[in-house]
């Protein structure tokens, strides 16, 4: 019963962070940046952050703690399955409309796409994700796998689960860095440098802030032992921990 | 016999992985930086990559993997230990010297310190970095420290590790990545613009492709259960795994 109010209170704080990572990331590209449109103006970019940090982190992170909810417990995996595939191809979507965002605002700028460090583990992530999604769907949806290759392809699936999710906080807060140096420059019309911290700087700095504490959050959940979903059919093989904390 | 064959083939590439980090870092500012100095020039601010990748991240990634190393399983834990702890102590005195060659560069240019997300995310994994160490000092190295203390504390020291390298990860790409829109601008001499992908975009790049990588590794060596320290007389509580892939 510890273990379970344990959950439950780090699973709201998961949501509550979640949340308010989506509020943050939209309220600084709509008061601060001008809003949004898709015209291949500066306007156009301002999807880019929303929709990596709602489909690549929060909606990401969201899909894999799916199966450590109790209340699932009793339940027949399988919508519960089609739950963690259907978040995590929503976060799939959302994640291609962004990078699709940002191809075109370069394009329209003849700007380089691909070329900062940034972009470089951005879009390995993004890869990654893609072969994760068809890696899992294969195995664990496609009625006709065998149940030794799920039990093989598992801890592969939940180990890169949680790297692809490290990758996307690197992605998004180097991302956030690089963006608040292009745009917060000092200028004759009084407009504050990044270095003076005007508003704008402290509400995305805070964005940031709180990605890394939703991305600990969930890899905390996915850490600790007495939360994992019990296999007692063991279906696909024995669904080991991630991780362990002990608590 | 497959499970170390396994670790050592893992361990030989954390190590060259780490190498390469370093020889990477220091041929970037040597080459393509002008050196190193302490005098509050660039060539001052050049200490604070080299320092915090090698000490924050290749120091302490090599740190927190010793007890995995098969050879090391057959004897008295206490000499491992000490150069547990003797590695990070290094790792964070490389780290404090890093941090000061920015605040010293910052100082003498009378720029703001602390400002950029990368620094905010960079002081935090600091701050951790110095509990965690005194947090495993006080626990794990005064023998008049009770067991069940040590058993209650270990979990948390453990998880705590992994989660500063991964802060420390998030931290080194956000800060190599604003190094490089700060260096790499177009200027009338012909010096090519980071969209331009230069030289020594293509080298920094390829270093913080090296650290992710890195990083992957050493997570990827605390995860696996098999490589885990077998602990016979459980002096300090069950060492359990932080992490599990199932390989």
């Amino acid at each position: 019963m510890r273990g379970i109010v344990g959950f439950y209170i780090t699973y709201l704080l998961c949501l509550i962070l979640g949340i308010a990572c989506v509020v943050l990331v939209v309220h600084w590209n709509f008061m601060y940046r001008d809003g949004f449109a898709w015209d291949g103006s500066s306007k156009n970019f301002n999807w880019h952050p929303v929709l990596m940090v709602t489909g690549m982190l929060v909606l990401y992170g969201n899909a894999v703690v799916v199966y450590r909810i109790p209340l699932t417990w009793g339940h027949n995996k399988l919508p519960w399955k089609l739950l963690h595939a259907g978040l995590l191809l929503l976060s799939f979507i959302f994640s291609v409309i962004g990078l699709c965002a940002v191809f075109n605002f370069h394009n329209v700028h003849h700007t380089a796409n691909l070329y900062s460090l940034h972009s470089w583990v951005g879009i390995c992530t993004a890869a990654l994700f893609t072969a994760q999604w068809v890696m899992g769907f294969t195995s664990f949806l496609l009625p006709c796998t065998p149940m030794a290759v799920r039990a093989f392809v598992k801890p592969t699936h939940v180990w890169m689960g949680a790297m692809i999710l490290v990758l996307s906080i690197v992605s998004c807060i180097s991302g956030i860095n690089e963006k608040l140096f292009f745009v917060l420059k000092e200028t004759t019309n009084g407009t504050k440098p990044y270095s003076a911290l005007p508003p704008e700087a402290v509400a995305a700095n805070s964005l940031g802030v709180i990605i890394v504490a939703f991305g600990l959050v969930v890899l905390k959940i996915l850490s600790n032992q007495m939360w994992q979903r019990p296999e007692p059919g063991d279906d696909e093989g024995v669904y080991r921990p991630l991780a362990y904390d002990g608590s």
